[in-house]
């Protein structure tokens, strides 16, 4: 039973994936539990911003007018009438050379056009009444935050989609938002195939290695935004898998299986795609590592079968299933962002195939320099740990040289790309 | 009551808080929950990766010797003795021209010294045996994965302080952590001052503002990895306010309060840390914004008195408390993370003071361009929302022009720096 694949290109197989691309239900949650994730609704002001004019510092509130012949030789004195703090009002007139202590972010009196700060007054008390005076002359408007300077009311604030950060929650705060809409979490299944796995908390065995592609996928859901539900290790027997993927998929929003997509007779996949009549949309892809990444679709929901080698597995998750968990987030960029990085070191290897070779990057000067991640064989576990970004070797050079420009897709970002996969090519020096 | 205040440099007011760093206790959790979490131990392989030579394909493995005389011409035939699957091991010795059919991460059979991909095999079976035929040699060790090519046993793969990503997590997982030792999440108290603060789900009214600081706060530190808790707002009773502190600080970590830090009269801190015999380490930062920043301690435990200007208070959190924050964590780079970028639009303001500059950062061929977000007055909240980073731009300088490099400090980055504070300077363009 040797199956032969025909290998589609990435961009080609993540459009197929994309067909399936949908947008989130609307929750409410309270807004400290509404960092960190996705808003679900255009946010508009409620409210100008400053709500009124106010004092951006401690001093005293004036008519600039009365502060036009301040000199040092001459300072002008004014009569302290009141004082004002934050949260209240004042609520006479402020007349001719009378001034008000203001305390920062309180309401400009009536009357009033500038504020002197404090540190430039000096202070005295005469027969119990209090002056203060001044030595310089101040325009009309010196140190009032306006209404409205900041924001004005029914301006978009934050377009729904946006990723929630605590500049956010600070926004969302002040219009009000004791519950914010964001995104349902898309609930994605984890299912492990392979005879060979133990789970972390087993003794290794003859044969045998430890399951780290289910546990990792779970961790680029959690990554990505989504939520995660393991269903543990597939049964050795086709018909209790069947029944397994049945029973999953109903629990959730898209199924990942790690392993068992390879070619050969024990991979039981594509049996089970068969059995469930899921409608395969690609089983090889035009790349390394991951060619053997399946994707198939039952009823709108998406069946992940990514390869059970970690990097491969990986790869695999972060091109094809993190765009759908961000697009579900209203993202118009879920793609993993692209941007042009130099080359940190010679990359010699020959290869007919478009490939992602984990690297971290890091600056010089400014500038983004990607580094492969030590040993860049597909199987190599340790060097997913310290990798941030895929360089992007389009398939069919003849190699590649240090302080070349390549593709990165950066992963630890939160802005991501539209469309990330038009003119990959090798760059001149 | 007029306090004068002698401002200290940014650098000086970080070591003095830096001074009262720590490391957090170890806590064990479930693999599943120390993702995003920092690992409080070296991880030290317990194993062999590969933990047996095993084959990274499907395919046959066979003595590499038979190959030697292969052609497209003449092929050379193996009789195909076997299989094995992962997790399973072959136990007879592979003879000449015999062949096991093996499949993706099973162990290579006694004998074998290279694996065939099975798409460059041709198979037929000739009166109920099967056999396999090739058309080229292969060397030994051809497709073969040796044990500890990937990662030797011993090898210390992780340091503590690690950010735990997905590719840690299998790393994790892969070496038998089906729990793991993390540092366990400081808990940060916050408290808002302030007689004008409105809670986000009440309605607004004259002279008053939603809290949005003390929300913000949160994020900012569920951003930096710890866990908040929010004791409300203050009393406007000084004495009530002074219990409330002691008792906050008997349940924290270490005590935000946000606001309540200006020379204004209505302003409690200072009394407050008076009051309970707090060591005030610095009340005035020469920086904008948040030069009204306060920081003291008591018993060890650092109280922070944040601005109530948002984006004084935005600064002020990132520079004097995510440190303190990461290098609970293990980091030996706790402060926030320095790199060179390019002005993207002229900033000619000029200032006595460094000063701290909301920004969003993109690239251009790789470079890192820093563009000021929108309005940048120390009260818009709103262009928080969009910063990613800071400018920042050294006092005492005449203005920036677009294209110049600056230096810039990241908000969205695991990575850190370990002291940026020396030679900030104005670069020439």
């Amino acid at each position: 039973m040797l199956e032969r694949r025909n290998p589609i290109a990435v961009s080609e197989a993540v459009k197929k994936v994309m067909e399936f691309a949908y947008e989130e239900k609307v929750e409410w949650v309270s807004l400290t539990d509404s960092n960190a994730r996705f808003l679900a609704e255009d946010i508009a002001a409620d409210q100008d911003v400053p709500s009124f004019d106010r004092s951006p510092y401690d001093g005293f509130a004036i008519r600039s007018v009365d502060s036009e012949l301040a000199t040092k030789e001459n300072p002008v004195q004014f009569k302290v009438v009141g004082e004002i703090g934050a949260g209240f009002v004042y609520e006479a007139e402020v007349q001719a050379f009378q001034a008000v202590r203001i305390m920062t972010g309180a309401p400009i009196p009536a009357g009033c056009d500038a504020v002197v700060m404090l540190e430039l007054t000096k202070n005295e008390v005469q027969n119990g009444e209090t002056f203060m005076s001044i030595n310089r002359a101040y325009e009309a408007g010196t140190n009032i935050s306006y209404q409205g300077e900041d924001v004005k009311i029914g301006e978009v604030l934050i377009e729904k989609g946006q990723y929630i950060n605590p500049g956010v929650v600070a926004l969302l705060a002040t219009f009000g938002y004791a519950k914010v809409p964001v995104y349902r979490k898309p609930i994605i299944g984890v299912i492990a195939t392979g005879s060979e796995l133990l789970e972390p908390d087993e003794a290794l065995a003859p044969g045998k290695i430890r399951n780290s592609n289910a546990y990792m996928s779970m961790a680029q859901i959690e990554r990505a935004g989504a939520s995660f539900k393991y269903f543990g290790k597939f049964s050795d027997d086709l018909d209790v898998c069947i029944e397994e993927v049945k029973k999953a998929l109903a629990e959730v929003d898209l199924l990942i299986t790690t392993g068992g997509v390879s070619v050969g007779d024990y991979d039981y996949l594509p049996a089970i795609y068969k059995a469930i009549g899921a409608e395969v949309l690609f089983n090889k892809v035009a790349m390394r590592p991951g060619s053997v990444t399946t994707v198939a679709a039952l009823d709108g929901k998406l069946l992940y079968g990514l390869s059970g080698n970690p990097s491969a597995c990986y790869v695999g998750f972060e091109l094809f299933t993190r765009p759908i968990i961000r697009k579900a987030f209203g993202s118009n960029q879920p793609h993993l962002r692209r941007e042009k990085a130099v080359l940190g070191e010679d990359f010699t290897k020959a290869n007919p195939f478009t490939r992602f070779i984990r690297a971290a990057v890091h600056y010089d000067q400014g500038q983004l320099i990607a580094t492969p991640s030590g040993f860049n064989k597909s199987s190599a576990v340790s060097s997913l740990a310290t990798a941030d970004a895929f360089i992007v070797l389009p398939g069919g050079s003849r190699g590649y040289e240090k302080n070349m420009f390549v593709d990165v897709l950066l992963l630890d970002d939160l802005q991501g790309s539209e469309w990330p996969w038009d003119n990959i090519k090798k760059y001149s020096k």
